[in-house]
């Protein structure tokens, strides 16, 4: 590592923004130093046709990591699509509701499964299964409380709220044979999962898995041979049926990133279980340190359905709030002001978050709250 | 300049790719520069919250310099969206022929807008207007010769065909009142055009505009204010209406990289009319080589009809033209194998294309037809 390169990483921030997030050291100096050549082609990887070999096995490699990583069963296709969440809560109910008389059963946890609900219902196929609006979306229903629809073709819940901080720890138990179709973009791959559990599993990049611009998307191959009313772009099936599951140029160079968090994820961490372990870790340093001030800070989520992903947590108000983000940016310690809808703070201590750093955001929570409280 | 960057450079080879094509040197000299640091903001660009100051300011520049170059009139939205040109295919005729009866008139001049017209049929909007695959995709339509559909409620034609390599060189003349909607994904930027002539112009950025990953919509605000079927991220409006114009979280590092290409357009080569000029240069002593060696080398395109981005050609047997490629990759002059569907060769010379290169590939085109005529 040259002068110029430790200077950099010396004047690095601890980034604990929701997404676009922070991204493993390791893997932003790879992409810098193979910038203008990748591997001896003579061009930048984001200047590779996506159908030359080059790239090709890039994506390929970047598939099967995952799939390692995941243990994703073979009858599982593995699409690297676009849009986000909200172009697949569009494809969702088209893909997979189409049949007349069929809904797709939502449970609304927080904002993003109520976007995803709400798109379903646009398109006249969202049903109401469980609303957490009148629980401030501060915890997640026991299965008891949720109301299953009769005629549902799939159930759709969010796995981890990343506005709200609430996270599921177990499945929650759909009615038999109707599959389970979960946005996990907030927590993807930051721990094991048995995809056989899902019909379909999908996540933005941004998050856990690599940068903006990428939609990855996990689906049993029985799903994709439904009766449908999408077509072109929006068809599941176009995309796993074309060459290479390219139904046209995808986003080249954020499938690279992601393969390279993967590789990271594979040699420098060592798994899943493992990344679980540490995450664990990471969110019990922080929730410490905000329940020994209990009263001074005031966590929002139910302490069964803490997200380890993102800690959303305020202070008694906003003036005493905003000081906390300000100090702590002073701190090197960034993003940390609450998404506008709920106020407060949030923490997001995604796979790429050192120990290190979480470590240095709760000595400053102790801090601020001995100095304040 | 240190000497590691200089060896990049050096073994740098001129990529005539069609896209995901090569970009300015400068733009990667940038993106390398600031890759674990952007502007003191102690991360990379990837790393930067959508919703945040520096990010903000990074799409807001981008637009800025966008409209700038291209002089695009006040009364036009201009989106950064996700999907490609595929995406745009269904999202046209959603959200733009949405009324009972109405349609999308298509000119069907080569592989690309062959598709726009199918994916429209898909929805029961599409109406051919003209169909170039009797004349092999060869030649654009005489205004005489479209049958322009009575009910379309928009026509949407390809400036420029990048497997046929057949160009518009003017507008087409659609009947008064009706919206030309232009796939202009290998020629955006590459010339100026008068925006006020169309309804919407849309391209993928990876030819001339950026990396793959972004899509930009360019759309006169009238058109938003249609009875629309579209819903969700399908929804222009969505997009435009959106808190800076952020529907979701937008492909923040190719909105990036688009918007240093911008500036290499503004601050290096001087603007549209210079860029054009420029790839007049570049396309002439291409076709010059090739024309010197008529017979042996069988351009594609009829003369009028040209691509001053996309040259296809061909010899008189694939045989040759398999040497032709091989032996051009081993001077340097990469990716020039014609895509799949027309056989032959390709050399896509995108504005980032220099001169240097086309010559270099001129003097290849000579060589080789003296070599082996």
């Amino acid at each position: 590592m040259n002068v110029a390169l430790s200077t950099a990483q010396d004047q690095r921030v601890y980034n604990f923004s929701a997404g676009p997030a922070t991204l493993p050291l390791p893997v932003l100096e790879e992409i810098k130093d193979e910038l203008l050549n990748y591997r001896g082609s003579g061009m930048s990887v984001m200047e590779l046709s996506h159908r030359g070999q080059t790239f090709i096995e890039i994506q390929r490699e970047t598939e099967r990591r995952m799939r390692e990583l995941m243990n994703i069963p073979a009858e599982y296709s593995v699409l690297f699509v676009q849009g986000g969440g909200r172009l697949q809560n569009v494809m969702i109910p088209l893909n997979l509701a189409a049949a007349e008389g069929t809904v797709g059963d939502y449970l609304v946890t927080g904002a993003w499964s109520k976007y995803s609900f709400q798109d379903a219902q646009a398109l006249g196929r969202g049903h109401l299964a469980w609303d957490g609006a009148p629980h401030r979306f501060a915890r997640l229903p026991s299965n008891e409380e949720i109301a299953w629809a009769p005629n549902a073709s799939y159930v759709h819940f969010t796995s981890n709220e990343t506005i709200h901080g609430i996270q599921f720890h177990s499945v929650p138990q759909a009615p038999r044979g109707v599959p389970l179709i979960c946005d996990s973009s907030s927590d993807l791959m930051s721990r094991p999962v048995r995809v056989a559990d899902y019909g379909m599993i999908y996540a933005c990049a941004q998050k856990n898995a690599g940068i903006a611009g990428l939609t990855i998307v996990i689906i049993r191959r029985d799903l994709l041979e439904r009766v449908t009313s999408a077509s072109g772009y929006l068809h599941y099936r176009a995309h796993a049926d074309s060459e290479d599951q390219m139904y046209n140029t995808p986003p080249t160079f954020p499938i690279y990133v992601t393969g390279l968090v993967c590789k990271w994820l594979q040699d420098e961490i060592g798994g899943l279980e493992r990344m679980a372990a540490i995450n664990r870790d990471k969110a019990a340093v922080l929730y410490r340190a905000l329940d020994e001030h209990a009263g001074f800070y005031i966590p929002h989520a139910a302490r069964n359905d803490r997200s380890l992903m993102n800690v959303a947590f305020r202070t008694a108000s906003p003036e005493l709030d905003d000081r906390f983000v300000a100090e702590a940016r002073r701190h090197r310690l960034s993003d940390l002001k609450g998404h506008r809808s709920l106020g407060g703070m949030r923490a997001s201590i995604y796979n790429a978050m050192p120990l290190a750093g979480v470590e240095a955001l709760a000595q400053f929570v102790r801090d601020f709250a001995q100095r304040n409280g």
